[in-house]
């Protein structure tokens, strides 16, 4: 069996992306320029960035579809269990049908808040004490490593992957690819991070909100002024 | 702790639907009969069977959309993974963030074939020894007591359900609401249900299968002529 | 050859339903009471009409997107072609291939607003004068009466159908079926109607907010709650 | 008012692609490779020609969606009615709204079957006599001056010019710009191209046919292994 291993990072890789700022504007400026959209690129940087922080303040959303980001992410399965519930948007992922699954799995670090204050619609979360630290970090811990034995030995015993893996966690990681358009992943932002200038407030758990930041990272790399807009329009996708 | 519950089954309740097949023929005849295509419908039931073969021959998947069907479904998180990658339809689901998740869990009963034979892209499945099966059902047994306990004490110990959960196996059976139209359906079924006279092979796992018969059913109690088409065209969804 | 006839009016028929606040209720409600949510509904009117405001107004939008309702729509091809940019529904129209057209044209009344003041992306319009309806109402039924006749003209001679209706006007009145969610209406009303209390201001063509008003009626009339919600948190959709 | 221009072909034009079989490959590969399926690629070309006939066979659409091709694409109205009903693509148009629309309009080449024979659902075209295109192009050419130079009229008026585009025909050439990944693009081919070798029979109209087949060229030089996997398959999109 091989070592067990424990993490408490999420991983996004860019692996693709065919995406910038140009291909809004001349998207964009067909409505108006018909043939001539594309040569018009360019040609006047500050008008560029007035045309798309309009579009995104008066929500005329297609022209940022034009793009493609592909990324490869490592995460949990219960984050995606919630990435997937996105539905624009292209998703392969590791199978446990197909593969016997690896013993890795999420342990919260010391930074992840533990406590959950309020109710329903309105939680807030809290530091845990080092105590609720220690019992949550034992019982994972326990529980990965029990259930990831009696996985092997099903597997050992002949059983199928696709019928032993039911006893392995929604912490174990899984990895996928996900492709979307910069229209679609605004709004999986919108909706899976926690950001101050918000116009709506988001409560996403924060192990997905990990991978939303990192998405946001490479999105606001590729595509500046669309990312800009999108902050000054309160985050909410056009 | 309540006591914990080990189902093979998986079920399926139809909360409503508008679906009948008088709604993929209004829906068809408007591109002949434009506004007279509601008062035609019924006036001759044998044409009707004849148009709506002849859509699903002919891949006219559109007429077929005008319909809606909602089911409760309860099954395994595993299951509900691979449900949700279908994208045409509309889900609600029990959240392990808001509700502390009762401990009710999968295990196979002795019809569910073990042993995978063959490779990747060609397995068939075969029974399991009586030790086979055995092994498995005590390795999930163990497996889920072991963890729901873990659950139990980090909820006790103060620990937020979301990050609690994250030691619950996918065999925990979850509940949600799913509302498809008819050719979402079509499109499910023909690929997580395996059939003699499909025109495409699908290898579903048989747990998404059970419930696939299920909606299935209700499917062509609804639509009997649709139904009755999907089968005649190979069970392609149009 | 059909006497022409000339209209200002757009018409919404309800074709069926399966669309009430009760729906968005149980939606909503599985996430924390699982298999009880069905009947919980209609417990207390007061909390229903509390959740469903909060659910528009913090984007909790899937539990909406269990109804379906389905109209039947009579408009000129140019509202058809904005309408039909709206990709989360089912349509059904009229076929030019399938069916000699009837020669019904879009002609303004009095009350549309004929002149447009401003620059791309601000317009407003305003009252034209009674010179420019006149000419207006010419231009448009002469043109309308030359190329109908043309296109007769090429039925008569043997012409495909499909081929002779190149000269009809995009002002051809076509009919269609159109099934949407109460998610994907909102969606459309939010960009389809220009209203006061919008957070979002929009800008429709006066032709597709005809029609997109005696939609919206017949949605307040089948889910008042929704409605209520839709317009507390600023005509946005969930 | 500028010269009216009269035009029989349509013009694709590929504005930018990130769509290679390599994409395919490392998407697929993922759910038995995890991590891995990136550095696999190319390392044996008939393998994975192999591989991807294999997921066109069977259906496993997926992989092949983590794709993006944009195509600039000019053609009349009534193709563009007919293509936007392709609901998984992103779409930005000329409008006729904040643009005057130039006088470009369609006309039968004399490769154009002009006469349809047959009932509905089992339509043949056949060659026109001389006498019927004769009839045919003179009453489009008499119909698009007329009712062009109402529009100039109108304008000149200061009718607004989404008022006065009602009089303008459907073989008005417009603009668009589409973007699509393969799996819809070969969806697209399926529906709008008739081709011996088809499992499914199609009876797209000749226009958007002419449309779709430079479509296919462009993505049969960027993919010619899931080119070639689509024809194989009996063009029936995975």
């Amino acid at each position: 069996m091989s070592e067990a291993i424990f993490r408490s990072d999420m991983t996004v890789e860019l692996v693709k992306a065919s995406a910038s700022d140009a291909d809004v504007i001349w998207a964009a400026r067909v409505s108006t320029a018909g043939e001539q959209s594309l040569e018009e690129v360019g040609e006047d940087p500050a008008r560029s960035a007035g045309l798309i922080n309009y579009l995104a303040r008066e929500r005329h959303g297609s022209p940022f579809e034009h793009t493609s980001m592909t990324f490869f992410v490592s995460a949990p399965i219960f984050v995606f269990r919630e990435f997937m519930r996105h539905r624009i948007a292209s998703y392969n992922e590791e199978s446990g049908r197909y593969r016997e699954l690896q013993p890795v799995f999420y342990v919260p670090s010391k930074e992840r808040k533990l406590i959950q204050v309020g109710k329903t619609g309105a939680y807030t979360f809290e530091d845990g004490t080092q105590e609720q630290f220690d019992i949550t970090v034992k019982a994972m811990k326990e529980s990965y490593l029990f259930t990831y034995e009696r996985y092997q030995k099903m597997l050992e015993a002949g059983v199928a992957r696709e019928v032993a893996r039911a006893v392995l966690p929604v912490a174990l990681y899984s990895s996928m690819y996900v492709t979307m358009n910069a229209r679609a992943l605004m709004n999986f932002l919108s909706l899976r991070t926690s950001r101050d200038g918000s116009h709506f407030p988001s409560y996403p758990q924060r192990e997905i909100e990990m991978v939303a930041e990192k998405m946001e990272e490479h999105f606001a790399t590729l595509m500046p002024l669309t990312h800009g807009a999108f902050q000054k329009s309160g985050r909410i996708a056009p």
